[in-house]
């Protein structure tokens, strides 16, 4: 953790002014060997635009996913005393140790596809504050928390799936969400986990109290995040951040995953072009989030688990267009012929 | 082969006519159990419903996906003499050889998600007649093609992805379609492999010249197929029939594959229930053929590649649906709290 002195804002806003660019030169290269492959140009269309995203922000001319990695972060959140989950906030601990057991979905997804796992749990035992009433955190335990979801991207991965679990962050996305894009709480709070109507009703409320709670400081989006929380989405963007530092693409997950990645792309849109966004989620949310940040997302499978579990899915397509790229012969190498001149 | 004797298409429709159901007791089994696992109820989505569909036509309460196989029918079309591709006849065989030598997309796709391989070359140096001027086929041939088919089902695959090579092939699948679901050849025809304006203009001629050629036969499906081609297309149909019989759920790829599909279809509507659409591909009739036929593709990443692809990247998330449901823990198991009563 970093000392209590100084200005921890200052330096997130200094890693994202110095995040690097799309390395060019690897693009041109994937693009002069995609021409070469045994396939009519184009035709495996947005596969042969993941391979020249990887390339890019891999740096790397023929890129590679051989260590994916799946990362869940867990927080607790203080809102949830108002009743905006279908579920008891015990979950979230629990959960975690289903993840532990080998339990949940996103295990199991992780065996079939053959991607690692891991989870980061951020202080389950201390709930950020209740955001109708105050902010959910200081921006000491905002930025330290941010610099902890960095640690996700040590142990040498080429790919991180960013993925969360928490009961009651949608609650927060939505409020993050609200802030940085303006609308009311009714465009942007969704049934969840499966809430009834008395539920959404209440969810609503509380995220309109806490819009206005914090009104006079939602021009800043780290204030966003650091009032709104929580935990896991601040160490979900301090993910996102080290990635691009660390050359790796990101695939996000599902509303609150986006969430993360709303909070630095309000800062800087270009700060999340190395996220690819693995699905769109049921959460209605979701939907609206990705088109706010003009951002095309991979599947649609209506679900809204979380855990990961769509940006895995999806880590399985970016997987195979890398795959099919290095490996695929040429049409010289397969003594294919090549497409007619048609201007006979 | 089966004998020149008798009428080959009485016993196609007799296949059809005895296909199973689906196992409805498999399906309640699969409803009961995911109800019990640890995730909100119905926050997987479409996985759960791909989980019920495998149920229903493997008859099994728990369904599996141990040994998914990509099988690939190739055959060569007398309509490209008609210079309706971007490519030249002898590609078909070259990527035959392409697949034998791990060269192709569909080797890398089936490499990385652990797929089986299976080519099946349908007599390529007989190409099928010129359907602007007679038959593709006759019967027994057509009949016979489709028997052959039925190969791809031995072996003990627990799914079947339906794939194909065949230069000039989306010719013969716009001519099916127009001639199962009417419009005009406009509707139907698309650039296939990388069509220039000329090439689409001789395409559309082209189909519109077998449509009025075979204008009085086309009332039969199997007489659709007979006439309008090609071999691949008759094997993929037989393959479909089959993998019903065996126990077998069928991913379909793109738009080629769909006719085949189709063509059963049209026969019995219900025919094809134990079939899913992994993806819709770019070129423009896949669209309007699902459509009509009233089917929703799994996955929408404009590709137009065919042998398979499309349905391998859907049989990665078949599997992870089957692992997920077979290896959860229910919420004893994980001692995970369930929803709260709302009602209190």
């Amino acid at each position: 953790m970093r000392p209590e002195s100084g200005l921890p804002f200052d330096d997130i806003r200094n890693l994202i002014a110095t995040m690097p660019g799309p390395d060019g030169a690897a693009v041109e290269a994937v693009r002069l060997r995609d021409a070469l492959l045994t396939k009519p140009p184009g035709s495996l269309g947005r596969l042969e635009r993941i391979v020249e995203w990887l390339a890019a922000w891999q740096a790397k001319p023929q890129p590679s996913v051989d260590r994916p990695l799946v990362a869940i972060f867990a927080g607790n959140h203080g809102v949830v005393a108002r009743g905006v989950s279908a579920f008891p906030p015990e979950v979230t601990r629990q959960m975690v140790d289903n993840f532990a057991a080998g339990g949940a979905a996103i295990n199991q997804i992780c065996l079939t596809l053959d991607l690692g796992l891991k989870v980061f749990d951020l202080a389950l035992d201390h709930p950020t504050a209740d955001i109708t009433i105050e902010p959910a955190m200081d921006e000491v335990t905002c930025a330290g928390t941010m610099a902890f979801g960095m640690e996700a991207t040590a142990g040498g991965h080429d790919l991180l799936c960013i993925g969360e679990m928490g009961i009651g962050n949608t609650t927060i996305a939505a409020a993050i969400c609200n802030a940085l894009f303006g609308g009311t709480a009714d465009d942007w709070v969704g049934p969840g986990t499966g809430l009834d109507e008395p539920g959404l009703a209440r969810k609503r409320a509380v995220v309109a109290t806490a819009l206005t709670c914090h009104a006079d400081w939602l021009g800043d989006p780290l204030e966003v995040l650091r009032r709104l929380g929580g935990r896991e989405i601040a160490a979900m963007a301090g993910a996102i951040v080290a990635a691009r530092h660390g050359r790796i693409p990101v695939v996000v997950d599902g509303f609150v995953a986006t969430s993360a990645a709303a909070i630095l792309h309000a800062l800087d849109a270009s700060s999340v072009d190395h996220c690819l966004f693995g699905h769109v989620s049921a959460e209605p949310g979701h939907t609206r989030v990705l088109a706010a940040m003009d951002k095309e997302p991979m599947l649609d499978l209506g679900m809204r688990l979380g855990e990961g579990t769509g940006a895995a899915l999806a880590a399985g397509i970016v997987r195979s267009a890398a795959t099919v790229h290095r490996g695929m012969a040429t049409f010289d190498q397969a003594g294919v012929s090549e497409a007619d001149d048609q201007s006979e």
